[in-house]
Order: structure tokens, then C-alpha cells, then sequence
């Protein structure tokens, strides 16, 4: 990249979905140094529509169209996740910045083709969309960690809950759409890799007449002898709550917790719980997206990179695997290569 | 006293309304080192129902005649206010250490003859009911407030919220019932005299067809120089919450704030308010009753005495005649004699 | 680009201090649809430093120069209060839009004369710089309050504390600076004027040596009816907090509460206190420059306006009155002209 | 007095280390319709100097000695948990009834024979010291799993820390002396009995030069399907910290927060962490001598059983094995015998 740091972006923004469409207003209305150039989605209606009313914007149904439409320097892919690979590998081999939204691929193997291309490209060119690094507390929880304000980490709990997931979801869902973020979090958090996962069912959970199992607890190990839990509750029905707890040497440090705008009334105190990650994770998102225009605004590609979305492909794989057998599985994972080191 | 500190005290209860019945059960249930000997009521009934199922305990109409009745060696107070002084002066008589619930008199000339009266009798044996002292949050902040821990005080804000208040009550009962506890309780944190009081109402809380203007916000001065603030709300409606904030030169301290169970719910997170003074100070009331027996079987008195309940029903005086006024109004007090100085 | 609602801002920023710097960094580095085309101050050396590096951007010492720098089409003032004035009556001649940081005037007569200006402008053009208006935890208080969730509003609490504040503080400057800010705040979640202002200090803080008696209680009535108390804590050494409580008829609201990180640790739990009000205040400060250029390139002014100026300059004249006779002052205002009525 | 229910107990008090003498000071200055009439230990000196002062109060070495003692009508047994079963047999063999701490037993074969004596009894004798049943928080949680208030439980989230354990503490102490807490807590809140037990360690919390894995991760299942996990940690240094939550069908509630005296001060806010479960949970200790003194007193026996405290040893037995083998280990039971069914 030659241009000047202040060039503005143009974004092709592939997908016109609800995440696509958040994130079209979001670089419209947000995001300073970025502007939306085209917008591609299967359904031509549906991009067109994203589409009007922004100056200079085309709509597109192929991605590769939107990549070559006049104005566009770099690509935010929010597609279903099984169009991401083919969308990857085009925009890397068009050499263009990419925020991609997790996951990057549904499987191990396919993330190991997108990291093998951006290391032929020679320079990072993917950020994935782990939101959850831009969130303020996790940024400040990360800080405590990495400066060993308690001591060495020993355990981390997590909670995940969802008001309700879509009737379809099964329990490799639940590991691949929901505990993902924990996997990434975690090894963020931790500066740890992920080495084998166990899954925990509560019998009293299951859901009868379904295939999904809900809550479960899933239990992993890293490399650094961590211990992580998760409880996922998928159809919990009262709110969106996501929280940490790490447990220290000298020390625990939690996130997540209630606050805000708090009532006394009818013999209750307490507030009201988030009922979706985008109000809960909203200056996240926007604080993402900002990094990534900055970023490649200088030149450069920093935040979550392939190998990131590589290593929670393959903690996923895993996980599903031991949601199945009921035993610890192992992680498998290539060797990281040095161009993919941080 | 010559007694060996382990005689058990007999107690003659006056007054057997809901207070003197809670205290009857104290008594005779819950603390060590008593029984109740006697219970007094205008209404007989109403004491020999109350004194029925209890070994040895005599029921009467007339307080003499109970502080007089075999076994009695000390006399809790739990009339209606105005009958006070007679059963105290009466039990100074015979020398009869006394727990006497609050207000000790109803105006502050009566606990000026009540004050004279324990003098008179050369050693303290009026203990006054002002059980906040007891109360663990409070005693922890009394700790840290004498401790110069956070440096000296500076304001202290309170809140005194009931869920409602008996449709008789008037401004004056806000002040007497109420404020009288938080009279008691920053002359005790602080330890330093009140000396001054105004009142300040919120015209929009005003009940437009009775006497009661609702919530008011008491401020008083202190010979210390603290600064005290008062949320006082009768009909509140929520619940029963009593709260402290000593804001001092290098911090703040707060106490009364929620806590126990906690829950996620329909969209909220929270607690349940304490709905009356009974449950939310059930351990204080025990452990005012108890530390009033162990101290009457070493022979002494401890605890808020008789110039407590003197200051207080002072306080009162000026604050109630604020409250009419709406001017700033002086705390006249007689001289402390030395026998009433702690 | 040819509408007039896509047409990006050209911000002459007059004032290179902290303020007008921070705001330099949020135009360039944060906020959509704005640049920053001129930066003014007294000091030309700093003007100069702050405008290096930003594309397009003139430096001045004359605010009047900048203003008619080329590429300018509205005004940020963040110069000191006294020099507001001078600058909003040349923008407003210009006719252009306006963010004016508090207070707009340091006397209510100089923001009478702002006033009579835009009205004859015909069209409102200034917004002043209340930015806890667009504080998340203010904003679910006020709909809160604007929906009557808890019945009619009845007392305000409020809590204003600094670490420290500059050595030349004086009683005056805990109004001016200050309290303001409530003042702003209780007549917008209120929706009411303030009628009248008193002082009540705490003798117990008075520093001995300087003019400065910290902390005071402000007490100030409502054209509605409502009591608003603020405790004012210019030294208080332990961090920045501002922190509200409405009593409504069915319960309370509290806002500014402590939140996110909680650590356990060496026997205490618990979180960190904000230092500032920057950090405190950070994304209401994105919010409301952000807010400014949405509106202003929509061609409509939004936010608090003159009025709201106006009405807080007459607050705190009264405010500085009543702490320096220690008497109830009446706040004066001129009558609201249709034109500045909302 | 020649009721039965109202005969006071004479308490014979075996073991005289820091729990008995803690129960000695409770029966003797709070307990009210107990008195401390024999105590037995080892050491006759420590047994001698705890009797001292307590009116009518013999001293022993020998247990057997202390329940045959003039005014023995009750037996509460605080020595070492080997000792347990002697004394509890000898107890049940003169019909007296007990108090005995945990562990009933250190095995449950020892436990099954304690079961078998007070079967043969023909009444329950026995209650075991698990005091958390007597905890105001644990109370509200249990009634509110009871009620069904948020459906049915699905998940227990628990934690158990302890500022420091002695250096002979070896990984199935963490069992036998913290877990077994929890596992009578968890089979009280629901109601179920732990059918299998798993032992997860966090390789980074192993102490290289000792036996101690500290912390761990507990998980069990119950016969009602509920998953429980526990951290366990032996050497947090920071604090003692008990606390549950359980996740139901339609919400989660959570006990053993943060609460009472908070302070604001050198950029922190929170409060004071407990440093022992005498002060944590002192009034639940008081609570439950003092049921166990109210059902003595009326003939009865309530509170945990016998085979409360055999299940528990039989899941402790369960809890070492999965620690050592890494496996999930099922819990075996003896069944049920009708006079230990409550």
C-alpha cells in the first residue's frame, strides 16, 4: 500500500443480511475514514435496497462484482459463514484489507487454506471479527492479565447466555455459533492455545422432543495449564449475559457484571439485563470496525488474524467431537508458522 | 448489684403491643440469660394472652404492679411513648435496670426529669432503644468513622424509606418516629451533638388532602461540623431501606445497600427489599436485647442511655418546629452534668 | 457530492487548550461526515502544533480568521468562558452552526444577549456543550423519568466529585463549573426551571486557609415542585463521580454506580474509580460532537440550545448569591420567547 | 419447671480445640436453654481451663466420662472427625441426643454403622454440624429452588476459596474438608443425591514442590439430572468466599456476594473480604446450635441426619478417587432404610 495515511476506504460489503446491513449503517453514519463503495448479497433486491440512498454505493449479487466496483479498497465479508472461504480467498488474492466476520470458516481445514494463501500474499491481510478484544471490560481484563496484576492465571470461568436460539440449532450449534467467542476470549485473554476439550450435559436440561442438549458445561485445557469452563445456555429466556471470572494466584478478576441504570420499586432493586449481543457489545462492534479502517488507513493489519480464526475452527472441531463422545478430545492443530506469530 | 454475674434477670415487659409481644418472644426464646417474669398491658387480656405458656410470668394491667411481681429484676419499656416517663421514673425507684424502647419520652422535657431522676440515683441504668447501634453495618461503619480511617467526616446522607406510614401521621410523626432514629444514629457515628436543624419539603410530594407533605429532606448541623442530610419517605411504597453515606476528607463509606440473594429474571437482575424495620434489623433487636442482659447480670448499664434519649427527643423539638418554621432552627440542650458524660 | 445533508463539515475549532484539543483529536480521528478545517488560539505557537498534520487545516490566532478560513462551515468553541461570548455573536453573524462548550456564557446577562442573536437569526444554530446529555446511563434516567415509569418525579439526588481542583478554586468556581452541570442536568430529566438555590455548608471542610469551603450542599427547587440536593466535592481525593438518584412516587433510579472490572484481591473486593471526567465521560463526548454533525449536516440544530445556556448562567448567579448569604436566593429569568422554546 | 420442653439442656462438650471452644463460648453466652455442662478432651488441661468459670462445669479427659457427668442431658462432639464414631456410638448408646461436626464421620463404612445404630435406636438422635442449612442466604436460595420460583434447577455453579489451608493439606483434604460442604449444601438445595463425580486440575495451579493441585474443579451429577461444579480453592490468599448460584429453566439466583460496608477511597471502591468462616458465617452457627438446643428441649431431633452425613462421606469417597484417577467416578450407596427417609 502507497497511498496516504488519510485515504479514505471504500468497503464492498459482502452480504446484506442483518449483520451485513449493521454494518453498512454502521461505516455510513459511525465510522470516520471509511465510506461504503458496493454491497453484494445472493438476493440483488435485498443489496440494492442496502444500497440506496448512499452516495456512490453499487449493489451487486456476485462478490467478485462488488471487489471490482469502481471505489472499493478494502472488503467486509458478513455472509452466511460457508460463502466466507470463497469471498476470503478472492478479496486476498485481489490483495485487498479484509474484516471478516466470525466464524471465519465453519471448518479447521478451510481456515488452513486461508492461512496458507495470506502467507503466500507475503503481509496479513484478514482481521476476524472477534469483537469481543474491542469490548471496554474485556480490554481492561486483558490489561490486568497480560500485566500479572494477581499473578499467573490458574482458572477462568465463563458464562454465555442467549434468550432463546433458533429452533434449528443443534448442539454442535452451540459450540460453533455460541462457545466460539469463548475460544477465542479465552486464548486472547490467556495468550494461550487450546489443547483438548471435555463437555459436560446437565440430564435435567435436555429438551425432550429436540436434539439439543441445553445448558452444557464445557471444560477446556491450554497449553499454559489453564483450566477454562463455560456454561452455555442457549434458550436461557430472561437475557443476554455474557461474563469472566479469572482466577489468579493472588487473586480473581470478573467482567460482565450488572450496572448502569439501577431501580427500587415494588420491593425489588436491580436493573434490566441486555436482550441481545448487538445492544450489549455495540461499542465493540463500532470500536471494531474503527480499528480496522485505522488500521488500514496506515497500511497496516492488526486485531484477530486467520490463525486466530484457524485456532477456534479447530477448538470447534474438537468441542463437537467431545459434545459427541463424551470424552476429552483433543486439539489437533498444524504447526504455526512463522509468518502467522504475532 | 451484688448478685454473681450469672443470675438469670427476670424481666417485666410493659406494654404488650406488636413491639413488647416481639420482645416477649426475644426473650423468652432466643436470649440467654433471661425470662420474662411479668408482662403489663392497660389491656389485661392482652397481657395474660401474651404471658400464657410462660413458666412463672404473671400478667397485670398496672406496671407497678408487674415491676413489683415475684422474680422481676429488670423492666423493658415497650408502652406507647407518653407512658414513658411514669413506669421509667418508676422503675428508677426501685432501682430497676430498664431497656426502654424509643422515643424514652415524647418531649425532651420529660427526658430532662428522666435524666435528673437516674442521676439522682447516682448510677446509669437506663439502656434506650435505639437498636441501630447494634446493627452490624452500622457498627462496621462506626468502626471505620472512629478509626479516622478514610480522615474526618464531613456530611453524612441518609435515607429512612417505609413502604407507608399509618394514615394518622403527620409532618411532626416523620420527625418523632422516624428521624429520631437518624438523630441518634449521627450523634453515635459521630460522636458530637446536634446542633441545628432545617427542613426542606418537595412541593410536588405534597398529598394535596391531608397533613403529611411526603418526602422531606432534614438537614442538621453538628458541633463537630459535619454536614447530616435526610431522605425521610413514609409512603415510599417499594420498601423498607435504611442507608448511610459518611462522606469523609479521603473517602466515602456507605452502608444499607442490597445484597443476599440475587437473581436473573425476565429481562431483570436484582433483589428483593426488606418490607419492615423487623426483619431488615432482626439481628440488631437481638443483639440489643442480649447485650442489655449480659451487661445487667455484670451489674452495669451500657448502651445509648438516658441522655441519648434526652439529645434526641431535643433534636426533635427543633426539627418538628423547622418543619413548621422553615427556618433553620437551634438545638437548645441544658448543660451535660458530668454524670451523663460517657 | 452535491446535497446539502452529505456535505462534509469544515470544524474551525476555536481554543487549543485540553478541551479544544481533545475535541481536535475526536473530529479528525472519531467522528463521520466532519473535518477539522481551522483550529484558533491566542497562542499561535499551539494553534499551529494542533493543526500539523491534519490535511487542509489553517492555523490562527483571530477567531474571526478562522471562522473565515477557507473550507470552514461551522465552529467548535472550546477557548476559556470569558471569551465565549465575542465568538458565538461572530459566528451566529456568519450564520454558521455552532458547538459551543459550557458554560456558553459566564454570566446570565451575556447569555440573554446570545439569545436575542440567534433569535434574530431566526433559526437556531448553537448547541451548547451539556454532554451528559448524551451520557448512555443519563439517557435511560431520562426516559425513565419522561415515560413516568415510577410515577411522578418527587426528590433529585446528585453526587459531583473531583479529585482535586486547580489551587485558585473558589466558592464561586463550585457553582460556575460545577454544579452547572447539574443544574443543566436536573431541568432536562425534569423538564423543569429552577426557581431557587441554597447553600448549606459543612463547617467540619472548611480549609482554614483558603477561600474554598469543600464540600458544599446545594439545594434547589423546581418550577415542578422537585427538590434537588448536590452534594459538591471539589478535593475529595479519591477519584471523579457524579452520580444522580431520582425519587419518583413508586421508587427510585440511581445512575453512576461502579461497574465492570471487580477484582477480589489481598482481603478487599471491588473496582477502580474513573480519575476524570474525560474517561468518565468519554462516549458521551463521541456522542454529542457526533450528534452536532449529524444535525448540522441535515441542516437543523438539536441538543441543548441558548435557552439551556441562558437558564443555567441564572442558575448559578443565584447558586454564588445563596452560598454567600447562606439564604434561599430566587433564580431570575427573563421570559422565554416562543422562539427559544423547544 | 417440669416440662420436658422446657428443661434446659446440660451440654456435654467433647473436643476442646478451637471449634468446641467456639461452641462452648456460643452455649454459655447465647445460646438461650443450654448450659455447658461437661467437657472432654485429650488434653485435660485445655479440657479443665475451657470449664473454667462456667458454673456446674466438669472437665474430662475421657468422653465417656463427660456424657456420664452430673447434668449431661445432651452431647455436642467438636473433637478430631477420627474420633467421631466412638463418641457418637457411645452417645447413641445412652439415648442422649448430639450435635456432632463434620465430617459425621472420615468413611462412610463408619458412617453406615452410625446409621445402623440409631436405626436400632428406633429414633433420630443425630443431627450433623452442616451449618450452611441455617445460613440467611442459603435459606432464601433454598426456598427459592423449593418454590420452583424460576422452574426447575439445571445447573449449580459454586465456589469455595480459602485464604490459606496448612501445609499437611493433601488433594483429598480438599475433598473431606471443603467439597464435602458442598456436597451436602448441593443434595439440600435440590433435593437430590450425587450420583458421579469428576475432578478436572488446572495443571498451571499445581504446587511443583508438594501433593497440593490447587485449585480445582469439581463436577458432579445428581439422580435429578443437575450438574454441579465447584471450584475448590485451597490457597486463594485473598479472602474466604463462599459462594452458589443456580441456573433454572427461567432464571438464575445467586448467593454469597459482596455486601454491608463499601467504601470509595485512593481511586477504589468495594469493601472488606472475609478472612475466616467463623465471621462468615457466625450467625449461622448460632443459628443452628440454637435449633438444635429448641428441638432437644421439645424431644425432637431435626436438621441434618445420619444419613446426610453418610451420603456425603460416600460422595468424599467418590470426590478422592476421581481425583486420582482423572475419571469420572459413580457414587455408591447403600439404599435408603425407611427410618432414614425424611
Amino acid at each position: 500500500m502507497t497511498t496516504t495515511a488519510a485515504a479514505e476506504l471504500g468497503v464492498a460489503v459482502i452480504g446484506a443480511g442483518s449483520m451485513g446491513a449493521d454494518h453498512v449503517r454502521r461505516i455510513d453514519g459511525l465510522i470516520s475514514g471509511a465510506r461504503v463503495a458496493a454491497v453484494a448479497d445472493v438476493d440483488g433486491d435485498r443489496a440494492a435496497a442496502l444500497a440506496e440512498g448512499i452516495e456512490g454505493c453499487s449493489a451487486h449479487t456476485d462478490p467478485g462484482a462488488a471487489m471490482a466496483a469502481p471505489g472499493v479498497s478494502a472488503v467486509l465479508i458478513a455472509s452466511p459463514g460457508a460463502a466466507h472461504e470463497e469471498s476470503l480467498l478472492m478479496a486476498l488474492e485481489r490483495d485487498l484489507p479484509i474484516l471478516c466476520e466470525k466464524p471465519m470458516t465453519p471448518d479447521a481445514a478451510g481456515a488452513l487454506r486461508v492461512a496458507e494463501a495470506e502467507e503466500k500474499l507475503g503481509h496479513r491481510r484478514v482481521q476476524v471479527g472477534f469483537m469481543r478484544r474491542y469490548d471496554a471490560e474485556y480490554l481492561r481484563l486483558a490489561r490486568l492479565l497480560a500485566d500479572r496484576e494477581l499473578g499467573r492465571p490458574l482458572l477462568l470461568h465463563c458464562r454465555h447466555r442467549n434468550v432463546s436460539v433458533p429452533p434449528y440449532f443443534t448442539d454442535a450449534h452451540l459450540i460453533n455459533d455460541s462457545v466460539s467467542h469463548e475460544f477465542d476470549a479465552a486464548r486472547w485473554l490467556l495468550g494461550q492455545e487450546i489443547t483438548a476439550v471435555r463437555v459436560h450435559r446437565a440430564a435435567a436440561g435436555s429438551a425432550p422432543e429436540g436434539g439439543l442438549n441445553d445448558p452444557q458445561l464445557v471444560v477446556f485445557e491450554t497449553d499454559g495449564g489453564v483450566l477454562v469452563d463455560v456454561e452455555i445456555f442457549g434458550n436461557c429466556g430472561f437475557g443476554y449475559q455474557v461474563q469472566a471470572e479469572a482466577v489468579c494466584e493472588r487473586g480473581t478478576a470478573r467482567i460482565g457484571e450488572a450496572h448502569g441504570l439501577m431501580t427500587n420499586a415494588a420491593g425489588r432493586w436491580g436493573g434490566s439485563i441486555d436482550q441481545g449481543y448487538l445492544s450489549r457489545f455495540a461499542d465493540a462492534y463500532d470500536r471494531e470496525v474503527q480499528a480496522w479502517v485505522d488500521a488500514t488507513r496506515r497500511g497496516e493489519a492488526t486485531g484477530p488474524g486467520v490463525w486466530d480464526g484457524y485456532a477456534v475452527a479447530a477448538a470447534c472441531e474438537a468441542g463437537v467431537e467431545a459434545q459427541r463422545t463424551g470424552r476429552r478430545v483433543a486439539v489437533e492443530m498444524a504447526e504455526r508458522p512463522p509468518f502467522h506469530r504475532r
